[in-house]
C-alpha cells in the first residue's frame, strides 16, 4: 500500500508513528511542510521537517516533543553573550549540527529536498519525506501589535515568541503563488492509494502545503481521510484556535471539515464528542482521538486506514 | 606610547599578555595574521585572530593555549553523525558561536575589521585588534603527499591534520597580492612609536602580514624590536622549523634575524643560548626568552620596550 501524508510539526509527526505502526509494510511518503522554516544566525531551520525526522529517527525530545533528545544550549548562550539573538528560539547545540549542515549543502547549490534526503540518510526514519517545496516560502502574519503598530511577522516569531497571544488579523504565505511542488511530491500523491491528513494545523500546515500550486489538485483527485485537529470545540495540542480564528473560522471539528470541504476530503475521524459532525458527502466518523501512547496513536492511523480503504 | 605588534596564534597573543603588563598605559594596536583563516561548515573561521582575543579577554583554554575554556565538543560531534568533517579541526561549541557570529556578519557585508571589533565589543582584550587585511588571503602549502601525489592544501590541513609531518615544498599565500590593509593597519603603524615582532612564526604569522602590499615598507620607517621564536636551533613552541624549512631557512635565530634583515628590524632579542648572534646594522639582545609565567612574559616585554627606546 502507498500511503501519503501532508504532516506539520509534532502532531503529524507523532500520528505517523502510529501510521507506521498500523501498517508496518506501506511505502509512506510525508510531504512536509516549510511555511515554518525560518534563517536564524544565518542558518536555515526547518522546524516541521526535523520534528518529523527527529521523532521517527528515534532523535526526539520525547516530553516536549521537538528538539534533540539530551540536548544542551551552549551556543545558544554564546550567541546570547555576543548580543547575538533571538534568544526567544529554542536552538539547541545537536540540532545547531543539522542546521549547519544543511545551510552549508544549500549554499553549495543542493536544493531543500536533496537535503532532506542527505539528513534522513543519518535518521532513517522510515518514510520517505519531501518538503512541499523547494522554494522559499514563509508564513508570514500580520498582527495589531500595541506597542509597535500594525506589523507583518514571521510566523515563529508570532508562534514562539508572542505565542500567539497578539490576535493574527491575517495570515499570508509570502512565496506560495511562484512555488513549484518539490521533486516527487506530485508523482507520490498521484502514486498514492490514500493521502492521510494527520491532526496537524489546517491553517498554517496542511493549509501551507495544499497552497503549493498544483497540490491540491492532486491531492483532490485521491482517497483522502483527515483526522481532525479540534477536540470539542480546542485543539488538541498547540494553537491552532488562533489560526482559525485569524482567517474566519470557528475552532470545532465540524468547522475544520467544511473549510477542507468534501471536494478535498472524503472521509473524516472525529472524536466522540464530536460525532454529530455532519458534512454533505464527506464520511464521518467518531472514535477516540488522543495520541495519548503509541498504541492509542496506531489505533487512530489504523481507523483512517480503514475507512480510506472502504471509500476506495 | 602607541606599540604596534604583527601578531600570530599562541606564542603572539601570550607575549601581548606580557606586553600589558609591562607598559599598562600604552595603547596598543595588534596587527592580526588572517593567513592561517578557513572556512569550515560554511562558517568563517580565523584562529589567529579568535586566540588574540580570547587569550587578552580571559576567554582561552590556557592549558592548549587556543580555543575557549570550559568547552564541549557536541556541534562537532553531531557533525560527525552526518558524517560531516573535518573531524581534525577542533571546533567547540563555544567558539562555533564566534565563527556563527562572524560569518553571519560577513554576509550582511560588514568587513572582516568590523566584524573582530563588534566580536571584541564581547571580549575587550584591552587593545585595538585589527585583521591585516578585509581581503581573503590563505596560507596554502605545496606538499608531495606518499598516496595523494603533489598537491597544494590549506595550512590548517598541513599543521592540524598533519602536523606537518609532510615536508612543506613551498609555502604560497594565496590572494595577498591584491590584498589590501584593512582600514586602520597603515595609519597605526604609521602613528606608531615602537613596532614589535612578538615571537610568532616568522613565515605564516610575521611574514604573511609583512606580505600585505604596503605594511613591509610602513613598518620598515619605524623602530622595530623583534623577539626570536627560535630558541638554540628549536622553535620556542609549535613547527615553525617545518616552516623556514620550506623557506631554506636554517631553523636558528641568526637565520630568522637575517630573513628578516636590518632594513626592516633594529633590534632582536634572543635567548641566552644564542648569545652569538650577530647581524650588521641590527642590534641584538640576550636574556631569557622563555614565556613560562605571566611575569617572565612581561619582562621579555619590558625588554623589547628599553631595546626600543633605547634604538628610537
Amino acid at each position: 500500500m502507498r500511503i501519503v501524508a501532508l504532516a506539520g510539526g509534532i502532531g503529524g509527526a507523532r500520528f505517523l508513528r502510529g501510521l507506521q505502526a498500523a501498517a508496518p509494510a506501506a511505502e509512506i511518503t510525508v510531504i512536509g511542510n516549510t511555511g515554518d522554516d525560518i534563517t536564524l544566525f544565518g542558518l536555515r531551520v526547518c522546524p516541521d521537517l526535523d520534528t518529523v525526522m527527529y521523532t521517527l529517527g528515534g532523535g526526539i525530545n520525547e516530553d516536549q516533543g521537538w528538539g534533540r533528545t539530551g540536548e544542551s544550549f551552549t551556543v545558544k548562550e554564546e550567541l546570547l553573550e555576543y548580543g547575538v539573538g533571538p534568544g526567544w528560539f529554542g536552538l539547541g547545540d545537536r540540532d545547531f549540527a543539522t542546521h549547519i549542515v544543511r545551510t552549508q549543502m544549500l549554499a553549495a547549490g543542493y536544493p531543500l529536498s536533496a537535503v532532506t534526503e542527505a539528513l534522513c540518510d543519518r535518521w532513517k526514519p522510515g518514510v520517505r519525506l519531501i518538503p512541499m517545496t523547494d522554494d522559499q516560502v514563509e508564513t508570514h502574519v500580520v498582527i495589531d501589535d500595541p506597542e509597535q503598530g500594525r506589523r507583518a511577522i514571521h510566523f515563529q516569531e508570532w508562534w514562539v515568541r508572542l505565542r500567539a497571544a497578539i490576535p493574527a488579523e491575517s495570515i499570508a504565505l509570502v512565496g506560495a503563488g511562484d512555488a513549484k511542488p518539490a521533486p516527487g511530491v506530485l508523482e507520490a500523491i498521484e502514486a498514492a492509494d490514500v493521502v492521510l491528513f494527520p491532526p496537524s494545523n489546517p491553517v498554517v500546515s496542511v493549509g501551507t502545503i495544499l497552497s503549493v500550486p498544483g497540490v491540491r489538485a492532486a491531492v483532490a483527485a485521491k482517497t483522502v481521510v483527515g483526522v481532525s485537529p479540534i477536540i470539542g470545540g480546542a485543539p488538541v495540542r498547540g494553537m491552532a484556535d488562533a489560526c482559525l480564528t485569524a482567517i474566519g473560522v470557528e475552532t470545532s471539528a465540524q468547522a475544520v471539515a467544511e473549510l477542507y470541504g468534501p471536494d478535498l476530503v472524503n472521509g473524516w475521524l472525529v472524536a466522540e464528542a464530536d460525532s454529530g459532525v455532519r458534512v454533505d458527502g464527506m464520511e464521518v466518523r467518531s472514535r477516540p482521538l488522543l495520541m495519548s501512547d503509541p498504541e492509542a496513536t496506531a489505533a487512530i492511523a489504523r481507523a483512517a486506514l480503514d475507512l480510506a480503504e472502504e471509500l476506495a
